[in-house]
């Protein structure tokens, strides 16, 4: 293990966290290879063995489709978001690449103000180094079983 | 982007929060340089480009002021906050030195034991580095338009 | 200061809250050197100088101890917690150790998906570094005062 990668991971969390805080998702899909796979589920259905996930999409392209639906849909979004990432743990490398763990927070700010702990979490990686990392797998584990509008933004 | 640099920036931020964090106020005027910027302000008016701020004060002198007249209005402060700070984005350097953008959470702890999440946002930096590190700018954007007590403490 | 240190206690800390997080309980008493010190108090408490502390355990079997009394009493656990652990403040060394300060945040997520900012506060730690670090002694100083199940979980 190298601090020298674990910046980079860091970095790369903090760079992902900032895109979709500042509703700049449009680049969102760029933290990704073309052949990805990003999910979210929750942690009961991560024990479980389910694969389905709340959220699924296995390219790059279904994560650029999500964003144009999602501006269509939420012209106003009322809503803001707040990610807190942790520094994760690099858990292995293989063939397919680095594997860590990442564990998030989220808050959610109405537009009245009001501040609440949205979603918790960790994030289960699979990353691609070319120079610079991406991520070839982002599994979202929810701790949570309950979503509302979770299914509207990124996490 | 550097390693050896992320760490001295989130040791900063990991220093700034402890001192405000155990009221060790007096100490918080010396994270800035003489001649600098310390503005609180929301998203919303940031994004309008107002440059107004909810606080306002342009020189360590100023801060100083601020802490004093506070320790006179709130002789028992009643509550206590904790902030946990992200890593940094380094978004660049130039002649007035190096930019950065870093994510908060604070929580405020009432007096019967009540923690809520009080608020959250980011951190807008301009630092200078003579050896330690000091801010010459610190813009803090938070999320929420809401203010209450938050005009008490520094963020 | 360096980066490494800083990086292998910030990979250290995420390691401790992952193994809590993912209720591997059992592993938590390796991260404690034989003849540790582990203890829960409040701010308040802390600032008085009461050493009691809400939990108390001053050697490795006593850790393990409380897991197996925590085993047998809550079979069926129904909420799950996530740590959000701060970068740490190296604060010194001496014989005894590593002294470092980190701030912490845990959520607390309800069976029923509920999810709130449970306890917020900081570490007052002492490692050992034998290749791997170790606590010789985590003092874990809550801000608040409340404390219901918070004696359930270690922190």
């Amino acid at each position: 293990m190298s601090a020298e990668l674990l910046f980079r991971l860091s970095a790369l969390n903090t760079a992902y966290a900032a895109a979709i805080d500042s509703d700049r998702l449009e680049v969102w899909p760029d933290f990704f290879v073309e052949d990805c796979l990003y999910k979210v589920t929750t942690a009961a259905n991560h024990a479980d063995g389910l694969a389905a996930g709340v959220i699924y999409a296995d390219s790059r392209g279904m994560l650029m489709d999500r964003i144009a639906a999602l501006r269509k849909a939420n012209i106003y979004e009322p809503q803001a978001y707040r990610h807190l990432i942790g520094m994760p743990s690099i858990l292995g490398h293989d063939a397919a690449g680095i594997h860590c763990e990442t564990p998030f927070f989220v808050a959610r700010i109405m537009r009245d103000g009001a501040t609440t702990l949205f979603a918790t979490g960790r994030y289960l990686d699979c990353l691609r180094d070319d120079g610079a990392l991406r991520f070839v797998e982002r599994i979202v584990v929810c701790d949570s079983s309950r979503f509302d509008t979770l299914l509207a933004i990124p996490l």
